[in-house]
């Protein structure tokens, strides 16, 4: 598709939320838009449906005065590639009444768990089936999203936390009980008013939720480790909100027996090809300024003799290779791009 | 001592670090210091010296012609309490100069540790000795406190890890192998002149430091552990900083076999009584902005049954209850006073 | 009434909001409530009627159980005082079914302005009158408050413009066209859902809103002024939200002859007894960190010789001092107390 | 010389700062980098020179293992365009042992002011001379640009506000005397070590600082004004410190008798063919975190018609249009370049 003459047709369904405002943010950026072979087309809402994109996404100035249409079949046909940004539970019926050979990369949850039992069990709903999984840097997923069609855009916690640890599991030399903490900015939790969400509540203070188990992504992580693993791994995940917009920090740990270098060469070795996967210098932390906009998961990797623990921290925007950087990566695959376009390790900082 | 007519008279070394302001901010809100029965004496500092508190702390309006004094025994001599808020290693020399019946209240880390080998591998210093432990909450510790005249101040992270896993630790009904990573403000690294905590890198931006064992709290989280459990417990810490001045938001983690009711009800015996550590209703998690500036603990526990741990979060402000807050409390139990005197759970938000 | 051996009872209308927070904040740590001699009786919400507070106010702990009851005149009677933290427009109503012998203090905007036409012309709805002025500072206003059983506390940028300029306005030493910029952190705004007072949104991110003379304030600031000049004075207004919960920093500035000795000494005559507005010296600026938390307001003046200007900068915590501070000295006043009684000008910081 | 098949060589002089740092992250998605066109040489720092990019930029991926030189002539040698991101003062004696053909673009102040008094009394040495000035969207400057070897890039605060009220002041519409309150990111203040920068202080606070004509943007601001404007403007110019990275907002008045729909007239034709200067839909007002990282300058202008005031806001980013950004752009210009290449007015939000 990407081959003929015709430029590739984009539309992005939610593009008033952050992680519509995040794809098209990128897609602004994308050389193939500025040469004309990439055209953002349909820019759909729900309740903002009818007024223009600028008057929610004020960043995005060159498509300030697109006006946004209501989020149906009809306005999302006659693109070549659909991005979702919809709340949980409506890609299903949307993607039904697209052409197959549509692309369409959905960043909500709908198709990320292949179990239809945990599904129930966190979301409450029917499960809708699965789509191949958009985190190119887990084993076998690259290849399936090229040429794909439907692509599950992972959550942000899962993305940040799979490259974290996937390594090591794989390499057997953790226990298979994993350990994630990670430090969220306030924009994983949406364009949602909550009176928690409110800035007076959100600065000058850190919270935990969602904790022991209770937060959506914990199957999402136990099922791309388990994946990786060929075994079940357990996982214990806790979520915390910090005060700042964008960016997650995953401390991740796990029981060893190997020593540190036993470890890096490890993760050396796993990621050192990935584009997108950064293992720092050893004594470099990683940290979410660093990252932010920016396609990019930054780790560091040491062990805690005197506790027996793998310690891996990892850096990531969730707004950009947390869900829209991911999208887009995804969708360059899925078209037959190279995979790095339009996409930058090299985060806005400070 | 604090029975007789005469005010009792305070003096203050480090008056323009985070430490030695906050030690000032409670004592002016302290009722003995509205009724005049309690005086602030001499303000020490080092460089800063010869300046007015004001150029310093302008917060502490009351106090803000006081001019800072050389922090010498001579000057701390006089005072019926010292608090000592100074980098470590000075609070030895100090303390051998002033008579044994002042009550020196140390904030810095020399006397923490009872373990000589524990403090030099980690301050790489000779080991000072220690002094009664600055946590009233623990068990033991507030008896004796009473009457002493040499405390010393818990870390800001122990004091909040130490009262989030003491009681689980206690009753037994986790593994003596617990996980701490916790969230913390910018103040907890003091007014430190450091590229990486100005305000442009801070603010935005989590990073952990001192993981894998690295950093000095963790002998002191396991010393207080291990002295409850009565057998040793192994720690493996991982600190986080984030965008925001003050607070610390620990999760903290144990493998458990108890269900949540069963761990509930050993936290509501170990804290039913304590006017500064709160176990939240069941459903409401702590976040630091909730105590800041407040001498207050709060925490929830959960169990995480698929992963079969036990989680508990706890908040608390490192300043206030992380440092000055617990400092005065200590000094009320040193002197008579009632313990909860100039101390209050009510935090500033939002 | 103050005198009667009978605790004060209290009331706080609209508990959950911001205001009513940090009114009962304050109260909590009023000598009087702490002896006895005040009570917190009624506790009123809107929607939040029959939650506890402790769900919407985590940093009450003392009060978390307590149950808010609808607001309506029957749940408010038999207090001695009520404060009233309610959307505009309600005050009116619910004052006329009260008793006259009731304090109440309106924290709202309704009867702060004295020209009906302005109030028309600025909220739109039909003018409820007006009540004692809850600004001490200003001349004539604490007489006025003394045994007063209906007062209006100001609103946050007038508080904080008007100590600023009233000196220099009173003596005549400036135009009598005055121009005040305010940076405010988002709490100014209230608890209110509404996407651009999202933390993402906040975070960050500095803009003007309500400039060129819409913003509500502006008639009261002017209302202030042109009393104390004793000629109208025209005021110019732009509010910006900053990213931070709480404080104002207002820029004043307006043409004058007087050179910074001149200007100086007009405000340190002004303000040498006032206990809760403090001129910083020659050369320290005011920073809204200083004062969180504090009923306090800091003020430093300059002359821009070149430009022909007065510049008064002034620093307040909008909750406390800009609200529920100023709220409480009133109540000082107008019950009896001593002014100052349960509000302090040390602020939390950092 | 962009013609010419070599590609250019770029050097940045003070690679570990904010400004140079800025510098290269732009260089580094420049279109011409990408495809090899313009290659980054030399990086030197001062104090920091041996060691890596990596631990100063971490942001700056690619670059991460190159090692910083020591800023000298030597090393800046050989670059066909060399940009300075150095302390004031450093720039004249560098510029002059580098080839009169090198394009020299300083980010400092050193060539800014024209008129050597106003230098003199506001940097206290002597006046080094002024250069082209890099703000191409002043009447007149973008052809000095243009082929220019030597380039002063403006101060931030210059930059937005000049842009901001050129067009009143050169269509006339307002008296000559302007009035500037500009609320900045920390970062304005470089990567300085000072107590007052720190995280913790920055955080939660905002104050003023170089108020009445003190700080040294004030004679820039008037330089470019009255060169608009044909004769003197006198500026009165408050700086504010608000609690985030980047960003500045501008809130600029001036006494106007024109109405609202004559100053937009004004500025839609000032502004019409500009591509990096947007003046707003009416009724939406400019918010820094929109330019996040953008090449942009959004305004909007209304008239407070009670006070007779134009006023006009403005949000920029003060490293990217404010320094880099602009450096960049001037870059282009002078090289030969189209003016937008490898620059965006895309933000990051949120």
């Amino acid at each position: 598709m990407a081959d003929s003459d015709a430029p590739l047709r984009i539309a992005v369904a939610g593009a008033s939320g952050y992680a519509g405002g995040e794809v098209l943010r990128l897609l602004l950026g994308h050389p193939r838009y500025r040469s004309g072979r990439l055209e953002i087309g349909a820019l759909t809402a729900g309740s903002n449906a009818g007024t223009p994109l600028g008057a929610h996404q004020p960043h995005l100035l060159p498509l300030a005065d697109r006006v946004l249409v209501p989020t149906t079949a009809e306005e999302l046909a006659g693109h070549d590639v659909v991005f979702l940004g919809l709340p949980h539970g409506q890609s299903a019926a949307l993607a039904a009444e697209l052409p197959e050979s549509t692309v369409i990369i959905d960043c909500g949850a709908d198709f990320r768990l292949r179990d239809a039992a945990a599904w129930t069990k966190y979301y409450g709903s029917e499960h809708a089936g699965s789509w191949p999984y958009g985190l190119p840097e887990l084993p076998g997923a690259r290849e399936a999203l090229r040429g794909a069609t439907r692509i599950a855009v992972p959550g942000c916690y899962p993305t940040v936390s799979s490259l974290a640890l996937a390594p090591a599991v794989a390499a057997g030399i953790v226990e298979p009980i994993v350990n994630v903490v990670a430090v969220s900015g306030a924009s994983g939790a949406g364009r949602k008013l909550d009176v928690g969400l409110l800035g007076s509540e959100v600065m000058g203070s850190a919270r935990a939720y969602g904790i022991a188990g209770a937060h959506r992504h914990t199957p999402e992580i136990a099922q791309n480790l388990s994946a990786v693993a060929g075994t079940p791994v357990s996982v214990s995940f806790t979520p915390v909100l910090a005060p700042m917009p964008r960016g997650i920090l995953a401390t991740c740990t796990a029981r060893t027996t190997v020593d540190a270098a036993q470890a890096r060469a490890v993760y050396e070795k796993a990621y050192a090809d990935e584009p997108f996967v950064h293992l720092l210098p050893e004594g470099t932390l990683p940290q979410t300024g660093s990252v932010l906009g920016a396609n990019a998961v930054t780790l560091q990797v040491a062990v805690d003799a005197d506790a027996g623990l793998l310690v891996v921290i990892g850096a990531m925007d969730n707004l950009t290779k947390g869900t829209a950087g991911g999208a887009v990566q995804s969708m360059n695959l899925a078209v037959g791009f190279d995979e790095t376009e339009g996409l930058s390790t090299v985060g806005v900082a400070p």
